[in-house]
């Protein structure tokens, strides 16, 4: 009888160096500057795509789980940035549901906007908060990625969500000039654009 | 310091006792049965959500990877059939490209029709074949399912979409009644509705 593959996913071994959890970031700028390092750490360190994210505790800035792009290493087209940091906040919480009524109120920060994939991701993830920092057409421009058929008005459909309780808070374009460094880099390198 | 966890999804242990790699389904209903039997196995079991789907060459109808619900118990939102489905698929053939040129066409079946998360990891997963039961209407009504905020001519923009390589074949509402009784039997059970 030939039995099926697991499926382990894990961050690369440098994320130890440059995040800890618990270690806390006070601002939303703070938040955004780490997960572009984690971007551009990726890129340089050859372990995946331009593309960083974090899970933090909206109200402290407690880190609760990072995510790299992993897509070629995992062998997994799911393994995008934001979909790491959210699987391992699962873990890390215990509970497929980062909405729920136990946990501090949870964010997620990505250094690009998610894509169609992500964006669905957040969608049932139970997170309450996206931050996000390049738009759609940097991530194109500078980095030569497709985002696939996310709706122009993908920001507001988060946020009008009913019931209320599961609407999602987002702020666009933090630091975007930053992290667009991160996807001229990437460019640069002819890192593997998919 | 504090390390953070590693992502592990398995399928269930019963998998096992239904799934084979290498077994061959040669016509699409009997295809579409099988990931029938993945989801009442998965709600009988209750080891998840009233959802099968599962990876086949589109040629010959050999088995390439099974997938179910396992959201709950795997602590992970992703965790839909579909996405479980795609995941082993890419681990069983060694690529997160599951469209490479070296491989034989793949196809996807899906007891119900994708909701927006996996309507996204079709999108870049690279299969060339989606085949799915029970409408969104149906999961809607027999399971209290939302699949969240996917476009009413979501097969039409996998079927239309540009490079033309890259497209998607759509066939729907194969066997729908037959995964709808599976749907109701989760409602009847009273089973977790996220």
């Amino acid at each position: 009888m030939t039995t099926f593959p697991n499926i382990t996913l894990r961050l690369p071994d440098w994320i130890s160096e440059l995040a800890q959890a618990g270690a806390r970031y006070p601002s939303i700028e703070e938040r955004m500057r780490f997960v572009i390092a984690l971007a551009a750490t990726n890129v340089e360190r050859n372990t995946g795509g331009p593309f960083g994210a974090a899970v933090f505790e909206a109200d402290t800035g407690i880190l609760v789980a990072p995510g790299v792009n992993i897509v070629e290493a995992g062998r997994c087209s799911l393994a995008h940035a934001e979909a790491m940091a959210l699987m391992v906040a699962q873990q890390a919480v215990g509970t497929y549901d980062l909405g729920a009524t136990h946990l501090p109120k949870l964010e997620l920060v990505t250094s690009s906007q998610p894509c169609i994939q992500c964006w669905g991701n957040v969608w049932w993830s139970g997170i309450q908060r996206l931050i996000t920092g390049t738009s759609v057409e940097q991530t194109q421009k500078f980095g030569g990625f497709d985002e696939g058929p996310i709706p122009p008005n993908w920001a507001d459909i988060l946020r009008n969500r009913t019931p209320k309780e599961r609407a999602v808070e987002v702020i666009e374009h933090v630091l975007a000039e930053e992290a667009c460094v991160v996807l001229k880099r990437y460019t640069e390198k002819n890192g593997v654009v998919y």
